[in-house]
């Protein structure tokens, strides 16, 4: 019953590109070391897209030459293009020793939003890639694929789960080892997910299909508990919830680290991580940001602190 | 697979009783009547314990005999005691036509928080239990069973499975209908649940179990899962999450409604509840109460609507 679970950290990628306030790089770095420190492996860190379209991430290529390499810790940068690509690997060659730093491709399950969010057709982005995948796996680095609405655009509603395959199989055949299906919008239900598990694990490699699940409507971990028990075995989150604040336009709701490790732990898988030192990151995240996170596990530990300290206040008076 | 799935609101009830804001019994009557216009066949609306102990129920009383009778909608009331059904049959008896109303009977699974929470051991309890249960079948009540720390006691830890099997066929064989199993804490992970739920639906009546899961660490709807997928087909949840703020000392961390109900939809699963209403239903409690609530659709929902309204406003200008 018990799995060794793989959790794929996005926090300071598709955390803090959402949030409002601009982390320093030193902030970045220390919320990253928090993380490694915390038994996290595997790690989104940055973005090459322009830094006029996500200035959050201005500082991506000094962000990759400063990453802290460890053995066993995997770095991710996403790349939209050969520029981007040229960018990470004159950043990765900077740094003395370089980290292990992935590669990551994206695009959308619906036209739409693919559209709106790289300007191209999905067949377009699929030729782009061609700048991407081949010069960056020759160049030493493994290529991630992220697919986005998987299981809904908030412009054309739900996502045929055969349609999400069938990209994801295109990228898994592109030369992606792995590929991440986003629930971007938090929409999915469990029944939806192990349609759309069931489609790709009946055929593709293990370990090749990794979810990437919201938590905007409560379901993040029962998605999550939908993909355990058809066999997934790499899940992303983001560290106390980053990249979007659920009572606040523009919400993203990522599911936090913490509280998947939670469920994670609860059931008796395995995943080299120390809740308490997560807990702790989330706090340094929290404090990066200056708002309270959504993470639930991380406020149900600040509040269980907060009654601790009452109580012994009150005893001592 | 779709089943037809009984939600059990518990929001008039254990969310008011939580809440820092004491909310006028004209206001508790309209979220009643709110949720009943949803949909809402199951409602537990007030407890007859002393008011000494929860003034913000001090109504109890009056809220019964003002509750409003719809075919097909069934209210709960808590009752501690002999003295407490009496005060129930005699608010019930003032109300012309009456509603529908349970008696409920509670006890914990563990006995420290048994003890602080209604200062007797287990034994005790259910020997107390005499002058409720049969009395109160007699008048023509069915009585509900609610069993809390399920999951965890936050003074004994984990609790054995087998324990809190074991309470709820006891409560079963006095004459209980339904024993709702409650995670008070919100500690439950999936495999815990099916284990404690794999012990009960073995051996007793489909529909005598009912699962109150807390969200405090954002498992509750993976729970709910776990216990779909072993044939559950009631859940207790709080209309908004009403009863305790994930960001305050004192979170009780309740489902909220709307949240449950947005995922047993999607699974294609039957409700009779109109989710549109219910997010109307949650929107009132959050004016009754003066403060965001923590439900995910509800906000989600709040937060889609601002975003429309702002590019009307910037379409306009």
């Amino acid at each position: 019953m018990a799995t060794r679970i793989t959790v794929y950290e996005v926090g300071p990628r598709d955390g803090l590109q959402n949030e409002a306030r601009v982390v320093p790089i030193d902030g970045k770095l220390a919320l990253v070391a928090a993380l490694v420190e915390a038994g996290i492996s595997r790690i989104e860190a940055t973005s090459f897209v322009s830094p006029r379209w996500i200035p959050a991430l201005a500082d991506s290529a000094d962000l990759v030459a400063r990453l802290p390499p460890r053995a066993g810790v995997q770095y991710v940068a996403l790349v939209p293009n050969g520029k981007g690509l040229e960018r990470l690997l004159e950043a990765r060659g900077r740094a003395t020793p370089p980290a292990a730093v992935d590669a990551a491709v994206f695009l959308s399950a619906s036209e739409t939003h693919n559209r709106k969010n790289v300007n191209k057709t999905i067949d377009e982005t699929f030729h782009a890639f061609d700048e991407v995948i081949g010069p960056a796996l020759l160049a030493g680095l493994r290529v991630r694929g992220y697919v986005s609405t998987a299981w809904g655009c908030p412009y054309e509603g739900r996502v045929d789960p055969r349609r999400v395959a069938e990209i994801a199989e295109r990228l898994l055949a592109l030369g992606c080892w792995q590929v991440s299906l986003g629930d971007t919008i938090g929409v999915g239900t469990p029944n939806q997910t192990r349609e759309i598990v069931g489609l790709l694990t009946r055929r593709s490699r293990p370990g090749s299909i990794a979810l990437h699940m919201h938590d905007t409507r409560g379901t993040a971990l029962a998605n999550v508990l939908a993909g355990l028990d058809a066999g997934i075995t790499t899940f992303d989150a983001s560290v106390g919830g980053l990249g979007g604040c659920p009572y606040a336009p523009g919400a993203s709701g990522n599911l936090a680290t913490e509280d998947l490790v939670y469920m994670l732990h609860g059931m008796g898988h395995e995943t080299g991580i120390d809740l308490a030192r997560l807990v702790a990151a989330a706090e340094l995240a929290q404090r990066l940001v200056g708002r309270p996170l959504p993470g639930k596990t991380l406020q149900a530990e600040l509040a269980t602190r907060a009654r601790a300290a009452g109580r012994v206040a009150e005893e001592q008076t």
